[in-house]
């Protein structure tokens, strides 16, 4: 954990601390189970209007969590698993800097000069909000496998009912990429009165068949690992950390382009001289780095977390939540003014996705506008090209 | 297992069994070992000419054998892991028609009317000829991770000790696709004099730092599985099967082009009413497709073989073999005329490396031919597009 770069302190929303809040009621699942209780970690930026009319929710994708902005001295509460989350020591989450750090403040994209912006830990995570690592009142244990599965709407009905533990009826804006951006979008056609407008990164309406795939190759290596134990692992002193390491591999390469991958690392080897003529240790330098993402990543994140926000993001499918099949019937209720931004290097979720969507509500008379941004840098764009997207995002919040 | 297609009849080599040849010598290694016994499974389709001038050799990819054409009764001798290889439930290798059928045979791609087609297992396979499932005679036990670290120019060097064996001393022609295509680029920077063409099919001087990546995932996903045990699984009734299902599936997507995958499966539900709430059970027909992919692929084939064959292609790298860095003068002393094909779609072994080579080799005045065949199925095409191919081949073999 590194104190904050002076020269951010200027737009900088400070040092922020994630909160608490217990929902009053259940939440009815898509699944048929009500959920209770459910907590939710969350951060808020900004000051709340008089007339609560200027917030703005920003939805984090698959391993993020409610430290959007600012800096934390200390990373948000984990579940039970022993040991995890206490230490998160490559400081990319939870702690240090917010992971939208360069979105969210004063004079940023979304603006917390002007607006009040809440960024909430989704349901099911690992980092505060109840997931499959917190108790089961029921059993007095974690829930592990026993935690319902979720889909995308169900974390939205969430988001739902924790703004109203805050008084807040109605969003100036949703915002989010990846998985972020799905909860975006379910906003949109699920509570179309309570939503001014929707910023969708890098996101799609149902995610491409070879995304699906690499969603199950993911899933397959965490469950596959023994140390999984079928989910029950909290207590074990064994957590599934291999089927975790080469889950998170396979997706960081497919959030990098091959471009990226070539101008990062070219075939460099690890040893100035030559090959070592090893299976096991690394010898390129992109073999390393993945060695190294997997190793920080599974210090730092819920295994069952992994699979459940995997489960809900392949399920994701708006067309067939809401219209029967068709796109055209199930965005047919958006009121929300729609901004889709993609990234010409996205290859998981590609401009193709989002130009759909542009052209379904364009048929249907909704305000939409959608930009495609030129960038090396795949999926990982949405959150490394900050300064690209500020003036877009600013442009249409204005 | 099938009977043959009697429609294939016409075109087919007819039935083939695999044969083993015993190296005389040891094969001096580039990590510095010097290997024996060595034992090659091999198959031949055709007639060898009396001037012994009309042989083409074969090469497999990661996970093929000996037999590429034809029909054989039974797969060829696996190693010595318990059970192993016993059954080739899928038929896809070993039994059944060879998995170069449609390319190699009278009037084929590789027309055996004219040519005597070698084809044989690589060094480290583990489809009978010597790999790391093989008994080594210093223990008594398999090699396992004794064996040692091989590349595609040890490869190269035994296929040729094995072609001295049968009198051969002269290439007419080296094909292959994939690592196939790597050693026959070897063979002609390695034996330059030996060599009258090569053939070289969605293959590369040098993977790309992307394939090098996917090839590590799949390794790790290999030996993080516990039943690895260290590469020492043989004779424990335990082997790698979970690591190396999710290796074939990181494989398998990396064989096919997304839209190829949309085509085949779109997002299709194994169940014909809506989602089953289920993270653990195939949900989509491409995750039971890969689900089936793994099963099948882990009876047939040995994880240490696996493991070996992805390091020697990942560290295959003409220019820092042969050429200091420098692929034009590690391609200098080639005299083979090269023919390149690649796939428009390949984007695990893309257009973009064989334009290279072909770039190099026309540089240096070399007889060269490069052909991109637009076809949709990525990297699969070398084992798809026949139809394509056979023009070009027999063009360039002519």
């Amino acid at each position: 954990m590194a104190e904050p770069d002076p020269k951010l302190a200027a737009g900088s929303v400070g040092t922020v601390e994630t909160r608490y809040a217990e929902l009053p009621e259940p939440v009815a699942l898509d699944c048929g189970r009500r959920l209770h209780p459910i907590r939710v970690a969350y951060e808020t930026y900004g000051e709340l209007s008089p007339q609560r009319d200027n917030v703005i929710l920003v939805c984090h994708a698959l391993s993020g969590d409610a430290h959007a902005a600012g800096f934390a001295k200390s990373p948000p509460e984990a579940g039970t698993r022993d040991g995890f989350g206490a230490a998160d020591r490559d400081g990319t989450a939870g702690a240090g800097l917010g992971w939208w750090d360069g979105m969210i403040g004063p004079g940023k994209a979304f603006d917390t000069d002007r607006y009040f912006v809440v960024s909430t830990n989704l349901l099911g995570g690992c980092r505060g909000t109840t997931g499959p690592s917190s108790i089961d009142p029921a059993t007095g244990a974690p829930y592990g496998p026993d935690f319902p599965v979720i889909t995308v709407a169900d974390m939205v009905r969430t988001e739902r009912a924790f703004l109203q533990t805050l008084g807040i009826e109605r969003l100036a804006a949703v915002a989010g990429g990846s998985l972020g951006g799905m909860q975006a979008l379910e906003w949109a056609v699920q509570f179309p009165d309570q939503v001014d407008s929707i910023v969708v990164i890098a996101s799609t309406h149902a995610l491409q068949p070879q995304g699906v795939a690499w969603n199950a190759i993911a899933r397959n290596a965490i469950t596959g690992d023994p140390d999984w134990q079928g989910g029950r692992y909290y207590g074990t002193g064994r957590a599934p950390d291999a089927g975790m390491g080469v889950a998170r591999m396979v997706g960081h390469i497919t959030y990098l382009s091959a471009p990226a991958l070539a101008d990062k690392f070219d075939r460099r080897l690890q040893s100035a001289d030559d090959i070592r003529y090893t299976l096991t240790e690394p010898e390129f330098e992109v073999e390393s780095y993945l060695r190294h993402q997997a190793d920080s990543f599974v210090k730092r994140f819920d295994a069952n977390t992994y699979l459940y926000a995997s489960r809900a993001l392949t399920y994701f499918d708006l067309a067939r939540q809401y219209g029967e099949g068709s796109l055209v019937r199930a965005l047919q209720g958006v009121t929300a003014r729609t901004l889709l931004i993609a990234f010409s290097s996205d290859w998981l979720y590609p401009p193709a996705g989002s130009e759909e969507i542009e052209q379904v509500l364009r048929a249907l008379g909704k305000p939409v506008e959608f930009e495609v941004i030129e960038a090396p840098y795949g999926h990982d764009c949405f959150l490394l090209e900050e300064a690209r997207q500020t003036p877009v995002i600013r442009r249409f919040l204005a």
